[in-house]
């Protein structure tokens, strides 16, 4: 791997945002470039850096692919909007849920995930928007290393794969915090002026909801996947944890309703504690925490019968679960 | 229901053992009696009364399905050959692997081992000792219970589910703890001198670590199930929860070994606060024995790369999963 790694030690932030101002302003020239936004701190910083070295040469775009938190879409535009940006939003839920249809497994899911993103909708929006020839994008250092030590294919990191965005897609990719791990990218998003729930925000995966539903991803089970994560967000917020999550699983496991047996759905949640997601260790969260967890998810997200704690260690664990 | 419950605070050991004797003398007369002995609390409390009341006349079978923990077979039958009693082995392992192959919804699967059990295994030993016309059954109260409230299809309970045993199968049931609850069958067990490794023994179920695989049943995946079962057991032993199990689930998951991707295999813990398994809360283990668990069960166990640990209460979970 050629590409050298900034440590948090080593990082000078406003140097560092001075130098990649410069450097995207040098590569576009007069031309124009966009970005697809996805409100996480590492697409949130790479847009703040293009806004800073292009204005208006860069067009952000927000997509939303069915696959976010719940009222993530709104909340980022407005976000942004605040800091004196505009986001166009581009509603392709149906596309993303018609490629994942029948698909169960996870890196068959990421492709498609990959597929319909940048050929299917952000290929045509870079078809329409004829002049914009670059693309900025929030690869970190970790996604490369990850990718190139073939744990995870990440679907940002197309370059590292070999794939020539040029010539098969008709941009050129530019990724600002290549050489950044989590815990600096949040400095440098804090330095860039960005809100506090950007630039503390938990890492969300790229396939978004996608990558916490076991098997086949359908509306519905987004639908029961996205209100157990809203609750483990709400309960788990304050724990100050590195990331925490709601995984849905395919297995059916036997719980009782009323007298009843009622043969339900799982939700696994996991909190970790991590500096980079290179490592990680279950947070250990007070029992009365995760009794209310499980109390409120079987409550209220219809379907759910049992709900079980992650106490394993990345590795073997990995952070997210497909 | 009919069956008359006798609570704890009601029970009189002594004078239950000396009824139940009486009762089990006075049904098989001159006869002679057959039953299966699982080691657990329930069928070696009925197997000592059985024993007292007809000596001989008794015959106790130890069937081994394949689907025991580590070693059981050996261990029942020399515990109860140190109390005078001979317990005969039979090894139907193939056919129960057989009976099972391609099965995975859950009710089909104890019915295929409640069926090969009673007619293809037990079944055939009763022809076999033609003389014996009587079974001996360690039916509880709360079995009888889930049965009628539908919450799960025990296999002891025939008789509660319509099936008349006498005219199918040839013998008649006797069922003398079947007013009693898991807390009252320890008192009485330890009144008749089984040792505490039997009267405090942890419940088991019917199928078995059958019962603890999310999905086809096969001895790979029997044999996973029973090495995370041996690692619980061993750290669990000294909590003095009332069951502690391992669950192999089907759902892969993403896992790293090595610094490489490893789609492995999830096994998640259970630990119940109980007294007689018809309500239950996890127990509040400390996070170093979870710690311990999760890294004993992906180093000892091949191919396990995540661990979670049950946070759900029953209802609306129930203590097993399937």
């Amino acid at each position: 791997m050629e590409i050298k790694e900034i440590k948090l030690e080593e990082l000078d932030p406003e140097k560092f945002i001075e130098e990649k101002v410069k450097e995207i302003a040098s590569i576009v020239g007069e031309g124009m470039a966009i970005n697809a936004l996805s409100g996480g701190v590492d697409s949130s910083t790479v847009t703040m850096l293009g806004h800073r070295a292009l204005g208006d040469r860069l067009k952000t775009y927000f997509i939303e692919n069915g696959l976010m938190r719940e009222g993530e879409a709104q909340k980022v535009a407005s976000t942004f909007r605040e800091l004196g940006l505009q986001v166009k939003l581009v509603d392709a839920r149906d596309r993303f849920f018609e490629a994942l249809k029948g698909i169960r497994d996870p890196e068959e899911k990421r492709e498609a995930i990959t597929r319909t993103f940048y050929r299917d909708v952000f290929g045509k929006i870079v078809m329409k928007e004829r002049e914009a020839r670059f693309l900025l994008q929030g690869t970190n250092y970790t996604d490369v290393e990850e990718t190139v030590a073939g744990i995870k294919r990440q679907h940002n990191v197309l370059k590292q794969l070999g794939i020539d965005t040029q010539e098969q897609y008709g941009y050129k990719v530019i990724e600002p915090i290549i050489q950044l791990r989590k815990d600096s990218v949040r400095v440098v998003a804090r330095n860039l002026g960005l809100p506090e729930t950007i630039y503390n925000r938990i890492p969300f995966p790229g396939p978004a909801l996608a990558a916490r539903v076991i098997g086949e991803v359908t509306p519905e089970r987004i639908e029961v996947v996205r209100k157990a994560t809203k609750i483990v967000e709400e309960e788990l917020a304050e724990t100050g944890a590195f990331q925490f999550l709601a995984i849905l699983h395919e297995d059916k496991v036997t719980g009782v309703r009323e007298g009843k047996r009622d043969f339900g759905l799982q939700i696994e949640v996991r909190c970790w504690d991590s500096v980079d997601a290179t490592t990680g260790t279950p947070t250990k969260l007070p029992y009365e925490k995760l009794e209310k967890l499980a109390q409120r998810i079987t409550t209220e997200v219809p379907g759910v019968v049992s709900v079980t704690y992650n106490i394993t260690k990345k590795p073997p664990s990995t952070i997210e679960a497909i």
